[in-house]
């Protein structure tokens, strides 16, 4: 038999199992082979699209007995190449799109269970309701799946005050890459019997397992809140001015955001929806959320009396209204430099411990700056949780081959540095295809023999995700 | 070469590794064998003291090449019996005492980097001076060791707010069965670069790899701080009570504790030194913890009022100074019912969701009732994140045999309604030997393979602390 005939006999099995509504081949399949950004991906042999857990291990069986990949994907909001086959024609997506209800929310123990094809903002909603909050909050909550979340663990805005999706994880069902299914679907806070399985399908990006549902923590919903939008005049300050934040504000400070001055100017002096709300610029701003159960307005007055007085803070804003408060977040998540720049775009999702944020910068544009006087490097991000997203615009008007020995210089210069200040490559939107072999660098032999380990132990075949995540083995294996 | 001699040999070798301080024999060795309650352990084959990494990765190859098995052990507070010897002569016990040190503390960065042997109260002092909250906090912070908390992931009264160990836990360094270093002693708060190995260590109860040191999360310390013991007339409402204290103080509760009024009842009528802090008593009581970077009085008295309003709480008083908050806390930490009943105890550490736990204690009781009238029934605990301490007192004027037959018989109806209620018979104490052969019931066939499946990768000869935490297999392996 074949290949193509064995495949064709795979499809017409996995068509039994799921009608041909969940069989999409040909140009169908096709968009789900190609990543939002357009710039990963490939044809897949089918995409499958199961719509019960059953289904899900039914599917996985047959691809296992037929050594046919599976490439599990939610939103297919990844921005690392995760969520899409490597080749052509090498591997099924296995959509878990049609998985997308909300099968409870319970106010009383503050959780909520849904399936991994649901949309974030959908659990949200459910949540709401109730009056409890979910704290996945990023920008992309609106497409992005929940089984994607947790495969990436991701981050976002809230991780200061609440945690990575991690710690909202309370129990989890996966099938394995066997077609067997782990119910570890619990609730509870405390349950110290024996090894917590649920840790190593988390942020494992499908490579382990297939993500089928979840329970997630919710919390008290704060009753105020307000945001504060501050200048900086100088980045060295920045430790400081956190510090005062979260001895002022203590656990209410739930965003702590770094705002680049060159991008707000690009932003508000091209949008004409967005406004400057401010009277004068500055090279830096900080944007920070606080929220309680009771008032937080004399927090945000005695944080930033204090911080005016040490010279850390120059103009700022509360806001006072909603209007006012989407305005200001508004300006940052309009911070993405590929809509105001022109030219080739490299970058960073990188984190660093918080109080090396200035002399690492420092160092940034410095390295960049020796590889090529003209490059702009844009910063900003999450710098609360020691996240930064970085990018580097070297000169575009050379030849393409100079070109690409810059960039590989100045990506290999900042990777060091992100190492050299004991900061990751991969802070939150995981390694994916696209920080493979970069990451390398920053795993030491022993680490990559545990995670090759952990990867033959549950997926001895390599059927989930193959080329994902895992790295490169030792010179000598 | 026999095993007596072989035996012989390696304590010669540990010895030229550590000196001879470093390996105890013979009585001096003895005390490491038998847990702090004397319910568990024999007698080591030697105590080895390890005071860097090096050497414990060193006593680890030794031990590895002669096959002789290791339990790590800390502060030996374990309940479980999950840190001595199973038999006679089987082992050595490495202990992680002399590696006590507190090695870094943070403030700009909130954390706290220390050695596996450290004392948790230690740990705790070192943070205070910087003015940073640890969240670890249970009776035996004063001779409980970091290693062994990690290892156990323990709970304790904060849970609810800061979550267990393992929140607080951003890296470790572990030796592995070989005697590989895995330096994983990271303190970044995003870090998605593939499989979070940390997690495997966490609560494996040393069997997958001995931690040797830990970098921890610290928390913004409360400003302000109050505690409320209240009458609870009626258990049914205790869900209520409880949605009613997180809606109105919302993160700034930290502890929500049930109380037995008959063991109340019991302390303050023989402990001089504790006085009932109300004027009636009660069946049941809550005491709780509110803490915020502003003023919690008003939230304690809104959560009051509403209780009162609706009927749900009884007679109450808040504290006004630290006096009266230690006085109050002092009656929970006297909570240890076997200083108070005579006779054989049967005792669970479980937890349930805490919307069940009426229904759930009403089942208990009758359940117990039913197979022995006279029994009593204690329960208490860290009910704001479902943790329950119960322990049931049968008759003990019958013969042996039978309250054997009595004990095994409410031991297994409970532990049942555990599991009905979707709860766990292992919630803050780990596993150990004492509750290996009861939580294969609550274990599903395919948890127990993926435990057994993940302890063959990372300890393949089983030398790790054999005999503790991994579950029988099933009956056909």
């Amino acid at each position: 038999m074949n290949q193509g005939t064995s495949r064709e006999a795979v499809l017409d099995h996995l068509r039994e199992l799921l009608g041909a509504v969940g069989v999409l081949v040909g140009p169908q399949a096709e968009r789900y082979g190609i990543d939002t950004r357009e710039t990963f991906g490939a044809r897949p042999v089918a995409v499958v699209r199961p719509e019960s857990t059953e289904q899900v291990a039914a599917v996985v069986r047959v691809c296992a007995q037929a050594g046919l990949p599976m490439v599990a994907q939610g939103g297919n909001t990844s921005l690392s190449g995760g969520s899409v086959p490597r080749s052509e024609n090498s591997c099924i997506v296995l959509s878990l799109s049609r998985m997308n209800r909300v099968l409870a929310v319970d106010p009383l123990r503050f959780t909520v269970t849904a399936e991994a094809g649901c949309v974030i903002q959908s659990i949200h909603a459910a949540v709401e309701a109730v009056d409890r909050l979910l704290s996945l909050e990023w920008g992309a909550i609106g497409s992005a799946s929940l089984g994607g979340a947790i495969s990436t663990n991701a981050g976002g805005l809230n991780v200061l005050r609440y945690g990575n999706t991690r710690e909202q994880v309370l129990g989890l069902e996966v099938v394995l890459a066997d077609g067997t299914i782990w119910n570890g679907l619990r609730s509870l806070r405390k349950d110290a019997s024996g090894y917590d399985l649920k840790h190593m399908f988390i942020g494992a990006e499908g490579t382990l397992g297939i993500i089928t549902k979840a329970v997630l923590r919710l919390h008290p919903r704060p009753r105020h809140a307000q945001s504060m939008f501050a200048s900086l005049p100088q980045l060295h300050r920045l430790p400081q001015v956190f510090a005062l934040a979260r001895d002022v504000c203590g656990d209410n400070l739930s965003a702590f955001e770094l705002i680049h001055g060159g991008m707000v100017d690009r932003i508000v002096d091209t949008q004409s929806a967005l406004s400057f709300p401010l009277t004068e610029r500055s090279p830096w701003y900080i944007l920070m959320k606080v929220g309680g159960s009771g008032p937080v307005e004399s927090q945000l007055e005695a944080f930033y009396e204090a911080g005016l007085r040490d010279g850390f803070l120059g103009e700022a804003i509360a806001t006072q209204s909603v209007q006012q408060e989407n305005a200001i977040w508004a300006i940052r998540h309009e911070m993405i430099p590929f809509r105001y720049l022109r030219g080739r775009m490299v970058k960073w999702d990188a984190s660093v411990p918080l109080d090396v944020i200035p002399e690492f910068l420092d160092q940034v544009v410095r390295a960049v700056g020796e590889i090529d006087p003209l490059a702009q490097v844009i910063a900003f991000g999450h710098v609360g949780d020691g996240n930064l997203h970085m990018s580097a615009w070297p000169r575009c008007d050379v030849d393409p081959e100079v070109l690409e020995q810059v960039v590989m210089r100045i990506t290999a210069a900042v990777d060091n540095l992100i190492w050299a200040f004991s900061g990751s490559i991969c802070a939150e939107h995981g390694v994916g295809v696209e920080n493979l072999l970069r990451l390398r660098g920053q795993k030491s032999d022993v680490e990559v023999r545990l995670m090759r380990a952990l990867k033959s132990t549950l997926d001895p075949a390599n059927l989930l995700n193959p080329g994902v995540l895992l790295l490169p083995g030792l010179a000598d294996e």
